[in-house]
């Protein structure tokens, strides 16, 4: 890459960074592309170079939140050194680290757009729908080799449980963010592992 | 009430029932003073004779949309006629109910404000904390109930229980506005009822 062309990508990426920053506890219609702006000293003219819209600006930021950070923290569950139920256990601890790093702030911005967008934009909706859907798949893969292991009660359907599972964790993150402390989400973690997956069936 | 003042109580309704409408699928901030006047054909200033500002006019329909619906939609699982495990499943085929009525669309208000303010206001966080505290608590009466009736599990603390099923259920809703069908939720009923409140322990 030329001199230009890696600062135009810098420029690029430190708006969807500060765009992150700003939208992750904002919200999409309460981030003006001014104070994204002002956040990086980009000037207005060069913002309409990288992003048509601020449509677009949102649907690059919800991909390079996907690709870096959703992927991340996705890991711990497709660590194969690790047993399937203890790669459970490993994303759910750094989950719990991750937020307590944030003070219970922001949640993450891929349920809060959904939350946010689903009623208002489908292009949106699709997208967002799309990685939620790979986040499903991702734990009911887990799930499906911790059954075969017996390490995970086999009566459920290993998709049902994803979901289940995935609901439940959503829920609490909300409630964390709500409650400013981390205490539902140790909650439902000690429900989850110390009953609901233990059960015999 | 004489003439005058039943006039200013309906006007305050109006303005409070438009708002909700438009809050619950657009959020606090994206909700305008204009959009709520237009609806309802209130003139400007009128607006501020009932309410001191936006944030004054935010609160009072958290409280509006608490007294009206949140309490009306948990009258099931208070319904001592019911034995509490059946409560529970009136509760969850309500809300599906009225999840399909609404074509998936708003969700609950208390829960979508309480995602977009709990890091913009602490005087939204604090009453939405109020409200979803008085929720889980007639959760865990409930269950509590059904623990002495032996229609729930014994091993599990109620308050704990409550949080569980309430995370899992708040989940599930922001799950089916994402994809815009009842599955989510009803896997989750599934699980919680068919298997989960049957485990022996």
């Amino acid at each position: 890459m030329g001199r230009t062309s890696a600062t135009k990508e810098s420029t690029k990426l430190q708006l969807l960074e500060a765009g992150i920053d700003i939208m992750i506890e904002k919200g999409y219609n309460n981030t003006g592309i001014m104070e994204v702006l002002q956040k990086t000293g980009v000037p207005k003219g060069s913002f309409y170079y990288y992003f048509d819209s601020k449509e677009e600006f949102g649907l690059q930021i919800i991909n390079y939140f996907n690709d870096n950070i959703v992927v991340k923290k996705r890991k711990p569950l497709e660590d194969k050194t690790v047993s399937p139920l203890q790669r459970l256990r490993n994303y759910c601890d750094e989950l719990i680290r991750n937020i307590e790093q944030n003070e219970c702030r922001k949640g993450c911005l891929i349920d809060n757009l959904s939350q946010e967008m689903a009623d208002q934009s489908e292009v949106f909706r699709n997208r967002l729908k799309e990685i939620g859907d790979e986040s499903t798949a991702i734990f009911a893969e887990c799930i499906r080799e911790g059954q075969e292991l017996n390490e995970i009660p086999k009566c459920y359907d290993s998709q049902e449980l994803a979901e289940f599972i995935n609901c439940s964790i959503k829920g609490a993150i909300g409630r964390a963010k709500l409650l400013k402390n981390t205490e539902p989400i140790k909650v439902v973690f000690h429900i989850l592992f110390d009953f609901f997956l233990k059960t015999n069936c």
